[in-house]
């Protein structure tokens, strides 16, 4: 939807009911548990960016501004997704009802599926084809208030089709509003072809010149890496993500999901940006994070769609760690899409209060991505990723869950969405 | 929206990819697991009722039909919520987040708030301001294929204001195309005012000549005692439930939810219809529901929004009780008014199959009801209460959660619902 402010005009946003005023991250501890807000606020956007905000009775005159209703409701910074499998192909709905009936998520990728199983469905997908079945994806997630999306590749698992999906997410960063962070993720699983031969596999997706190419075409600013039991082990990770940032792309890790195997002390030792899941996690992950300032990135959608436990989010918050939160959407252990639904999840399941799930899904998020310095709070300079939404408060929105609540979607200052009733 | 079947035609749904065969309920173990399809169906109705189901090769010839196509998807019987505590009014957020932050629902509603809070909002509703704030909910539930609802008075706590309650929701049933079932539940809580003296508010409550009224008059069907710690204790829930029986009206009672104080043997004794919640059921409970033919209604978003232990329905299912399942839909323990997302939930987190989800919610929420002779299942004679999903297995629909699936939805052949860009 193209937006509908003359070019040059500014953007008022006015009639905000509750403006979450969100300080850049990453935030730690009280800081999430008290996000700031004002009441009756407006917000003044210039050149894409946070120009002005405060209460309206402070508000600048600015005459040729375009002005925007928030209707009374709460405006917040557009939710990012730190964490996703985009772009994917093929269905597992077959593996979701074995594992339903008993089956394990490792049980099913040990014996060929899982992993296995979309890689070989997106190996044979064209790129176009890989465009049109992603691009939908990220139209509903921006209906959802998502302004920014971690991407990986990793179903490729051999260097071209690695590359096909790094090229596939940047084709849909251009077709479409939400910017996409770009992550490589060649080790996200062994090949079949590589079952006994896992040294050859790193070999290839390790090649420096493979990291080099992706990192110098601006392919990929991240490198993750699946490790944990039936995945890499720590000393394959380690070889991976250090290799990779000498390739100058930052480490992440899939850390302690399924098994405590040290992938969170790898995480300190490799400084990694984040690190994700953490259901298993212990003290000395814990400290190891901390240390290192890496992130501790949250997916209760998995644990969820698993049926496993889920990570204790408040353990991670007492412990003054920068906690966020994102969907892992992907085809086999989460196909949740909606954000606010996954926190919604961490209010019901995690115990986390409607002030830390916006900083972890703002503030926190970026901080994953790197980008917390332009995005993911409100504040005078920052990019103007706004989301208007039609409840009064936060704690409103995360009580009713399930109803379509965002009612415009700022990016860069542009409005790129309005729910159907209320476009113009 | 108004159906477009000329007065008299039949209707005959074509391109049924998958047609899920639910037998009449109650079913038990191994039929909940195993519900028959018949891929490539059509199915003929004639004056509201299901005339004909079969492989679209032995489709009988009807020339004068009219024509809907299910673009080889999957049609189900409608679903049916069998426990909600529509209408209720006001707005119950504040304690939401009070729970987060560590406070219980029982502590909350020993200092008044809770039930107590909404009785507050409800008496001071008028009719009107009742039906306007529940009818769009209703309307939301058609939309996610929900046909036929049970709705709870409770919210009065005095005989004037639950007769308004319940006279509310017979307009509710008259103005949109959801049937209704009612359920009176004086009994839900103690009201402030009656706060030490149990015994004078049962008199009220539980006057024979306000039971006899409500039945006579066709208000409710059923009557429904909170039997709980916190609540009515098992000898004041027997009083009502008896007197009320007396009256005409089936016994259903809230059990084993917060505590086990013997309501499910309770539910065996005064042989309700259904018993709901059971997180915390024995196999005591468990013996008494079986011997007594009542179906185990489970309401797994009440645990999800509560962050409680869940009821474990695999266990209920494996002693072969005829397991329902339904929203809870209440502004206190569960504000998921999606009957789809409780399905996911119960997939998800109580590992039901989608067969035993769809059982649940079709065949075995009608005999919740005592309604299975009608509604409920695909069979000749039936009501034509259908729903036709845009995926082409059940599986599929349940591992996709959150997106909207429901294309149409049938009434007693009447379609009363499709999704904007499949209408014509």
């Amino acid at each position: 939807m193209a937006t509908e402010i003359p070019e040059g005009a500014s953007l008022l946003i006015e009639q905000i009911g509750t403006l979450a005023v969100v300080p850049p991250g990453p935030i730690v501890g009280a800081q999430m548990r008290t996000v700031p807000v004002i009441n009756d606020a407006s917000l003044l956007v210039r050149d894409g960016r946070i120009a002005w905000f405060g209460p309206t009775s402070d508000a600048p005159l600015d005459e040729g501004a375009y002005v925007l209703s928030a209707d009374g409701g709460c405006v917040i910074p557009g939710l990012i997704d730190p964490h996703t499998h985009i772009p994917f192909a093929g269905d597992r709905s077959g593996e979701f009802t074995r594992r339903l009936g008993g089956e394990t998520y490792l049980s099913i990728m040990e014996g060929g599926g899982g992993i296995n199983s979309t890689s070989r469905a997106v190996r044979s997908a064209s790129f176009d084809e890989l465009v049109s079945e992603n691009l939908p994806r990220l139209e509903r997630m921006l209906e959802n208030g998502v302004t920014r999306v971690e991407c990986k590749s990793g179903y490729g698992l051999r260097p071209e089709d690695e590359l096909k999906q790094l090229e596939v997410i940047r084709a849909l960063d251009q077709q479409q509003p939400i910017d996409l962070e770009a992550t490589y993720l060649g080790a996200h699983a062994i090949p079949g072809e590589f079952a006994d031969r896992v040294d050859d596999y790193l070999a290839e997706i390790a090649d420096p010149a493979l990291l080099t190419e992706i990192s110098g075409r601006g392919l990929a600013r991240f490198c993750d890496v699946f490790c944990d039991r039936g995945a890499f082990n720590v000393d394959q990770a380690r070889l991976v993500l250090t290799r990779a940032a000498e390739a100058g792309l930052r480490p992440k890790i899939h850390a302690d999901e399924l098994a405590q195997i040290g992938a969170t002390r790898l995480a300190g030792e490799v400084n990694a940006i984040s690190a994700d899941h953490l259901e298993q996690i212990d003290d000395g992950g814990i400290t190891a994070l901390r240390e290192a300032g890496t992130v501790a990135v949250v997916l209760p959608g998995t644990s969820f769609f698993l049926g496993i436990e889920h990570c204790n989010a408040r353990r991670l918050i007492e412990a003054d760690l920068p906690v966020a939160l994102a969907t892992d959407y992907n085809p086999g252990s989460c196909m949740i899409e909606s954000l606010p639904w996954i926190m919604n999840i961490a209010c019901c399941q995690l115990r986390m209060v409607p002030s830390e799930v916006l900083a972890a899904c703002t503030a926190n998020a970026a901080a994953a991505l790197d980008v917390h310095q332009r995005v993911g709070a409100i504040k005078v300079g920052f990019d103007a990723d706004l989301v208007l939404l039609d409840v009064p408060s936060l704690e409103s929105w995360f009580y009713t869950p399930g109803l379509p609540r965002v009612h415009a979607v700022i990016k860069s200052g542009q409005i790129v969405y309005r729910r159907p009733e209320h476009a113009r």
